[in-house]
Parts: C-alpha cells; structure tokens; sequence
C-alpha cells in the first residue's frame, strides 16, 4: 500500500466556503492527507476559521512557507472559469516541481502537455496527475446501454453549478455503504476523481461524446455488480454555459432517480437568471426523461451554506410545501432522509 | 478571386439520399465545384440516379477512375459514426494526396493533425483542411451576450439528427436574402462550413464550451451588422447520443424563434426511440428557453425523403392540424411559408 500524500493546496485568493470548490472538498474528505494550503489573503488562519471544518489545517501566504510541514503534492485547489492556466500561476508551479513536489491538477489545460512544465517535472522527478485527462477510450458516442443495465442509478442534478451535487452523491452513496448496501460512487469531475480516484471528467471530453463517456464509465463499473450507481452531476439544465454538459450527464446516465441539489440562500446564477422556481427545475429535469423513462426527482438536497439555521429551517420547510418532496442537508439529517427516499421510490417501482 | 475547386467526393459504400449527407449536399448545393463521387457500389450510375438530384455529375468505383476528370480537391463525403478516420480509408488519402489533391475533411480526426498524412501533404503540396478543426478562440465559456444582441436570431431544431436542419436554416436564409433581408446564416457543422465557408464545429469542442463557441460566432457575425441570423441546428433534444451538443447550441444561441425539422416517414431513431410525438418535441424546446426568454417554435419544416408525394401531402396536414402550425418542405413550397411565419412572428412581436 502506497503512503498518504502530503498535500499542499494552491487556493491563492479565493480560499472561501464557496470559491474553492476542490480545495473545501479535499479538506473535508481527505484531511488526513492535507498538510496546508496557500493563499496569502488568508494567510495565519486555519481552515476551520475559513471553512467551519477542516480543523488546524494552516493557510500559508505562499508556497516555500507551507515546507515546514513537508508537502510532497501540489493540488491546485480552485478552478478559474474556463479551467485554463492563469498565466501568473505558472512560476509557483514550476517552483513546487524544483522542489520535488507532484502535482495533481483538475485544469482543462493538462499540465502534462505543456512542454516547459513536464520538462521541468521529468527533471526533477516529479509526477502530474491531470485529473482532467480523459482516456481515449471514453471518446465514444453512447450505445444506449442504459436500457440493459441492471444498476439502479441516481444522478444528482441541481438549480446552478458549484451548488453540491458531488457532495450530495458522495454522501448519498455513503449513506447506502452505511446500510449495507452494494453501492458505487461515479465521480464526473475533477474534484470527485481526486477523492475516489476513478471516474470521468464529462466537461473534458468532445461534445458529441458527452453521453458516450460517462455511459462507458457506468458500463466499467457497473460490471463490477453493484446494484446502485449514485453518479456525481455536473452544472444545470439552466445554466447557459453548462447546459450541454448537464443535459449530456442526464442523458447519458438516464438515471432511475434523481436528486436535485438547491442553495436556497442564492437567488441568481452566473448569468443573473432566477433560480428560485424550484418545481420549475424539477418538472423540466423530468420532462427531459420522460421520453425515454418515468424518472422523478424524488427529493431535495438543500445546500445551506451562509444561511443560519433558523433561516435553513424555513427554507427546509417552504421548499417541502412547494414541491411535497423531502428536503434536508446531507452533511447533516438530510442524509438519512434522502436516501430512505430513495429506497421508498425503489421499493415503490416493484 | 479564386478559380473553382475541382472536387471528387468520397461516399464510398453510402452514397444514398440518407448517408453520404455531406456528399449530398455538396452536390445539391455546389454542383459546379464537384466533378464526380467515389463510390464502388453505385459505380456508373450519375448522381441525379441515385439521390434525384445532382445532374450527370458520375459516380466512379475508385479514385483512380475519377482522374480523367481532373479533380483538385478530394472531399471526405460521409461522416462515420463517431467522426474517426476509418482504418481503410488511410491508402485511399494518401494516394489522393500523392496525386497532390487537397484533402476537405469533416472528420474529428483531424488530418492534419495526423503525422503520415501531414507529411505525405507536405510532401506532394497539397493543402488539408480540417472542417471541424476549432480555432481556439473559440474555446470559451458563454458570457450572456444574447442579452444585448440586436438581430433577430432562428434555429432550426429537429425530432432527430440528419433529418435536414442545415437545409432549412440555409433555404430560409436565402428566402430571407431574395426578399432584401440582411440576412446571415451561420454553419455549425462540417457541411455548413464547406458550403459557406465560415461557421463553427460546435461538436468538435470540449463540452464546457459548445455554448460559448456559438456565442462567440455569433458576436463575430452579429458585428457585420446582420438583421436576421439563421443558425444551422444540430442533433436532436432527444437524440441520447447528441442531446448535450443539441442544448449547448440552443442556450449558446438564445433563438428569439425555432423552426422544427421533422421527417414523418422516420418513426425511430438510432436508439429506437419514438419520433413522432412532434407536440412533446415542440413542448420540450420552448420549455427549455421558457426561463431566459419567450421563445416559439413557429413552424415545421417537413422533409419528404423516401415519401411519395401522397404521403408527403397527407403528413403535411396532419403535422399542420394536430401543432396548428405551418408545415412545408423548404425545397419547395415550403420555403416561402415558413420564411413567412417567421417575418409575422417577428412583427407581431413589436
């Protein structure tokens, strides 16, 4: 068995409950393997002052002073729009792979292309892992495979992007494994390969192979002979930058149940469209199945960061009225609640 | 100017009016650039046999037969599944090239990126394009533009792929062109650009960005000042392989109308999936734009391949009588009427 990593994550500033997607999600589900992270705005405290969680985990001002406690991986823990290298990120990464350090990457741009930096990392003996790099054999249109897979699948789908679908199918998956059930996590992302360590980045692949990827990675898995897949989704039906993305995912997984993740406390996307109509996003997400499946989206996983918990619980109990679904947080009782749901819709269909 | 090109076009084992699309349209639309077609199986036939339209222009059983004619330019015809190189087809380029032909190709393979046959180009001179090549600045994520856009955009959208959306974007836009409309009709597929000679691949982008890569194009058209854009669809809502490109292209192009293109004699897809809820398909787009603007499917272009003229009528009223709206194939009667529509909906607009 291979030693933990030592991680040191770049998250220079944009360390924050909700900017540093992959940097927050490493820190609550591989701590043991985070020894740091950067961003000099942030410098001096932990990330439990920044996140709530995370504990003594150190905010450094810059690499050289998270050394002290030995790094041996860079993680780049945040992910500009677009996903390409920010040009002044270069030297820093040129300067942890000096020193020796791997570096794990969810950028579009794969570092292991870019000549001057796997130069510079096959010199210093140093290892890239882009996790966006998608294998040639998932550069395939779907087969339609959906329609002979035993698996029951749950795909996550929510009112915008970075509103905690990954964490939601990771939870709802953990959740099933607590219930001794034979469940498999499909990561879709950067972040949910770095924590799972398989999966497929659907928003890396050609267009016209959306669906085919993350249906060949359900088909690799599913022969594993797990009876429920909980797949990560991937921005929203209603995101205008995304939208082929997401609805590629649905299509491609035709899940059997669906979660729709909602951050109550957001009014407005990227884009300044609404995001408070609720069953508006649900009724199109089933219409979008309907004409290959009867699929629902049989709860609601609220997101309720930078709300307080009285304005969380209302929110809990408007969104129950409205759509008359089950509604919670995973991270707290939602978790059972959701995937009893589930089981019900299940149990239901026989 | 440019002399014409001289064009020999490779369909061999699918020249036919429903495989060989690129092929097909290259002859229905630039006749006097092509010098004949490749294709074993129909060798001695003319194109008018075998599509019903395309003149005395020959079929030939290989490349070598069609040299008597002097073609400068070999033209890849048919799109395999997937968009590869198929493996049998490599002799074939080389030979063409080393007979110093340029190579149009709509593969997502790119051929030129290809290092046997770049260097046999090189070698011979002859010049390859790749259609479906993106440049990168077409790598971006959507910013919202169509907000502030002033013309008036249309996509043609369809119950299936190859079903004739780029003929009826291109037919409408030269209705609206032969009525003293400034009128633009942007390509978003390998055949759109050949015959145009501008446009965007939209399925050969990374996923993240199909959205942003038609806006993008759009923003460069709409800077010329166009009144009225027609953007060539692609894929089909429902078509599971396709689907993610199909919303990408909907929600990067924002259309203030649709036209739906429709082929009532194809009752399935490639996934066996029920063609002819056309009402659902109407539903299903205008749902899909219903949160950013109002926007209308305000015709049907209906494609009569393989229908007698009969069967063509008789579809014709019953799509008009169970949508209650215009129905017509834009290659005949069709075009005006639709055209039409979309000039009143416009106008009723204001």
């Amino acid at each position: 068995m291979t030693a933990p990593r030592r991680i040191v994550i770049l998250a220079e500033g944009r360390f924050s409950p909700l900017e540093s997607k992959t940097a927050n999600q490493a820190l609550r589900y591989i701590p043991d393997e985070v020894v740091g992270v950067i961003d000099s705005r942030q410098a001096g405290r932990t990330a439990a002052h920044v996140l709530g969680f995370g504990g003594d985990i150190a905010v450094y001002p810059d690499l050289r002073a998270s050394l002290a406690h030995a790094p041996d991986t860079l993680l780049i823990g945040i992910a500009p729009a677009g996903g390409a290298l920010p040009h002044d990120w270069r030297p820093l990464i040129l300067d942890a792979l000096r020193l020796k350090l791997n570096i794990v990457s969810g950028l579009h741009t794969h570092l292991s292309d870019d000549d001057e930096i796997a130069r510079c990392a096959a010199l210093h003996g140093a290892v890239i892992s882009d996790l966006r790099k998608v294998p040639q054999e998932y550069e395939v249109v779907a087969k339609g495979s959906w329609k002979t897979r035993p698996a029951k699948t749950i795909l996550t789908v929510g009112t915008d992007c970075n509103v905690g679908k990954m964490t939601a199918s990771l939870e709802l998956h953990r959740e099933f494994v607590s219930r001794g059930l034979n469940s498999g996590f499909i990561a879709t992302g950067q972040t949910g390969i770095l924590l799972s360590g398989a999966g497929v980045a659907v928003d890396s692949v050609l267009s016209d192979y959306i669906s085919g990827a993350i249906e060949h990675e359900l088909d690799r898995r599913a022969a594993e002979g797990f009876e429920y897949l909980h797949v990560e989704g991937q921005g929203s039906i209603t995101h205008q930058g995304y939208s082929g993305v997401t609805l590629g995912l649905i299509h491609g997984v035709m899940p059997d149940a669906m979660i729709l993740v909602h951050h109550p406390s957001r009014h407005r996307d990227d884009y300044d469209l609404d995001l408070d109509d609720v069953s508006r996003a649900i009724s199109l997400h089933e219409k979008l199945l309907e004409p290959f499946k009867p699929s629902k989206v049989v709860g609601i996983a609220m997101n309720p960061v930078m709300m307080t918990a009285a304005q969380a619980a209302q929110a809990q109990t408007e969104l129950e009225r409205k759509t008359g679904l089950p509604v919670g947080d995973v991270l707290t009782g939602g978790r059972p609640r959701l995937a009893q749901a589930l089981l019900d819709h299940f149990a239901g269909q026989h």
